[in-house]
């Protein structure tokens, strides 16, 4: 997509601005990703220099909270490239973070105020659900509405705030958007959740079956743990947090199957596609449409 | 200063609205500090709701600084009082900054927009600094130059966007006030650099000389090494980056008294202190040279 290389272009730009040369290097090593939220932003408020600068914004942001994650994670790959906490160390990672974070939020300030309000305040939010993310991993989580709370967020708000954002920019509807966006972040995490256990490492860029060695109880687990018998779910437990034998990989994914939780999570996951569809029903953007089905009809 | 309580007041307010136990935990957990940029704006723009609200915001910024500065530095004390990051670990402290960090820029954004383009474009510059204090810390820096471009920014330029804030929320001249607040800044790193040296551990609230062990050539040892003979800067160089033995301390205390570089030191603080006060001279503001001299003229 041709529109999105202008917002690597902008965002190459911003970072030239600060006019520091080891900020500039550090932008080059950073994977460029699938930019899912300019792409949202383009497909609303369609393309001009107003949404190209939001995208970059965006972007900058969604780059830095991945590169404090990457540090509280101690991640050393993301999507198969080794990350600046690893080809550099967690100072750099933090740093450049920082001087992402607070050049985007500079370049918000020079935008519309709600627009800047509402991409801020998104940033709370996500920075409280990397936190409540790391709260919920000490202990074996068995609350529905804590996961979704903090998936909500850590993952979906950004996405509800740009969505919100090109609407706003372009004058259309601006809640029908945001429940369109906070909807598809929703749905875009579960999605996440499972291919965790559903995909391949080398698909995935990470090891498989990560979550739970993290201390991620996500949806799938959720509903295994709720559908298992008392002793199994003392089994289940005393997973929690470690490195499975095969033995117990068979067990576990077994129990995914007899409970049918991937496919209740994934019937969940479009049950939440459903509703960002029918929050623009009356938008006639049939692009939308297609960057939902896109991510819910996925090979799990 | 009953003022300074609105501010710790109306911080703990903006906490409380996001909402999240564990950040009104963290925040009861910070230092309280010498709130220097609440005093200067309060001094500036007088004690109102814009104001009280505008301090609030940049204490939380510089609060956050220091969350990840501590992580960055691998600080275990500040001010006599155990870091968040020594209390909990390094995500705590990176998180918790990145809440203060997003909530201060998030209430910016319901600010005057020249008032939340400078102080997030001083928060751009803070991080940049950040990333040169470190880079400048790998090996002997000896430029002057690249030491007192990297203190503007780590330090004197959310002073600079602090008090020229505080003059555009009433009406004053700014750019008197943004002079002002730089060269306060300055001379207040430099103070802070040439107490590193000459103050004791107890009263400094961590060891003493720590900057030279860290890699820090902060002013008292550029202008030492600039008065040195080759083979004395040669001797200088061995010591760098180490944990110096009693002989050493005794030979370096020597040559900053031989070569007179802490009263030079002292002297250029002094400089820059003066410079902050010729640049508001025609604003009548007494409490500001009193906050100025208060700085510059401790006991070195």
């Amino acid at each position: 997509m041709e529109s999105l290389k202008e917002v690597q272009k902008q965002i190459y730009f911003y970072i030239k601005e600060i006019a520091d040369e080891k900020s500039l290097e550090l932008l080059k090593l950073l994977p460029n990703g699938k930019m899912l939220r300019s792409k949202l932003i383009l497909k609303i408020a369609g393309i001009n220099e107003a949404s190209i600068k939001l995208c970059a914004v965006v972007e900058m942001i969604h780059a830095a909270s991945l590169l404090h994650d990457d540090v509280i994670d101690d991640a050393t790959t993301r999507r198969g490239q080794k990350t600046i906490n690893a080809l550099f160390d967690n100072k750099t990672s933090i740093m450049f973070g920082d001087i992402l974070y607070s050049k985007a939020f500079t370049e918000l300030t020079l935008m519309d105020k709600e627009v800047a309000y509402t991409i801020s305040n998104a940033v709370t939010l996500l920075s409280v659900g990397e936190l409540l993310d790391v709260e919920l991993s000490k202990t074996f989580n068995t609350s529905y509405d804590r996961y979704l709370d903090m998936i909500y967020k850590k993952t979906a708000s950004l996405i509800e705030a740009s969505a919100k954002s090109a609407a706003i920019l372009c004058g259309k509807n601006k809640d029908n958007f945001a429940l369109y966006g906070k909807n598809l972040g929703l749905a875009f995490q579960m999605v996440d959740d499972i291919l965790d256990i559903t995909e391949e490492s080398s698909k995935l860029g990470k090891p498989a079956m990560l979550d739970f060695v993290e201390g991620k109880v996500t949806i799938p687990y959720l509903l295994t743990y709720k559908s298992l018998a008392a002793d199994e779910q003392i089994k289940l437990h005393s997973m929690y947090k470690k490195e499975l034998s095969n033995e117990e990989t068979i067990w576990l994914k077994e129990k995914f199957q007899t409970t049918n939780s991937i496919q209740e999570s994934i019937n969940l996951a479009q049950r939440f596609g459903r509703e960002a569809i029918e929050a623009i029903q009356d938008e006639n953007n049939l692009d939308l449409v297609v960057i939902m089905q896109a991510m819910i009809e996925r090979d799990f």
